[in-house]
């Protein structure tokens, strides 16, 4: 979590909403990325798709077998999607995103039997990574 | 619906799951893809995807305003979410998919209230768009 938070800080400082990624597999980071919405004028820019496309890339396999993401804030339902296409192994979030969350919003799609892949979901509060959200906002504001 | 076939086609050709997809802003098309997962190693590259893709970079914005999206499969959560994120303004999809279909598996998530962005998705029913779907499982197999 601690490199997820580095990298949402390198989205703040780049005026993107802050929010970090890192794929995990035999313990080493095989993928990684921040959102970069605005600069790369791509809705789909969020921090897990990069972190998920780098990793691809990295296995020369769409299928992310074993992996565990690691992220700042709780997916949206595009991003728990995606990580369900992957077949990766699971995920943690260091904070929630009551308006934008999958799983806050009720769509907990990693558990649904009807689909071909389920994975298990964890939150682990990290203050750190809902405290820099808060910042960024609040300095967007001003 | 004609040249998202035709797409589709092309990726039969290239031995990956038929389904094709352009994005139509004032009657003309600017961002189009058809899938390419094997190809590219790349769980995302769902056709949906890449012309979305494709039409933010044409526009240089993430926001497809006034954009349609024609579709030959129905799309599955993570293209159905995408869209939402990139706030189109509607989807005509050409055959269902029961199994992996967001709208058919009850995850109707453009019609969901709470989002911020809300659109129509219609399925308009192309007998070609599942004919080459089944066309291309039907070899896969034998």
């Amino acid at each position: 979590m601690e490199h997820a938070l580095n990298l949402a800080e390198k989205a703040a400082l780049e005026d993107e909403v802050p929010v970090g990624a890192v794929i995990i597999q035999n313990e080493k980071i095989i993928g990684q990325g921040y959102n970069q919405r605005e600069k790369s004028h791509n809705a789909i820019a969020h921090a897990e798709i990069i972190a998920i496309q780098k990793a691809s890339h990295f296995l020369k396999n769409w299928r992310l077998i074993d992996c565990l993401l690691v992220v700042t804030l709780e997916p949206c339902l595009m991003c728990l999607a995606a990580i369900q296409q992957a077949r990766m192994s699971g995920i943690v979030y260091g904070s929630l995103d009551p308006k934008g969350g999958a799983i806050s919003l009720g769509y907990s799609i990693h558990e649904d039997k009807r689909t071909n892949h389920r994975f298990p979901a964890y939150f682990t509060e990290t203050p750190r990574c809902s405290q820099i959200l808060k910042e960024f906002f609040a300095k967007k504001r001003s």
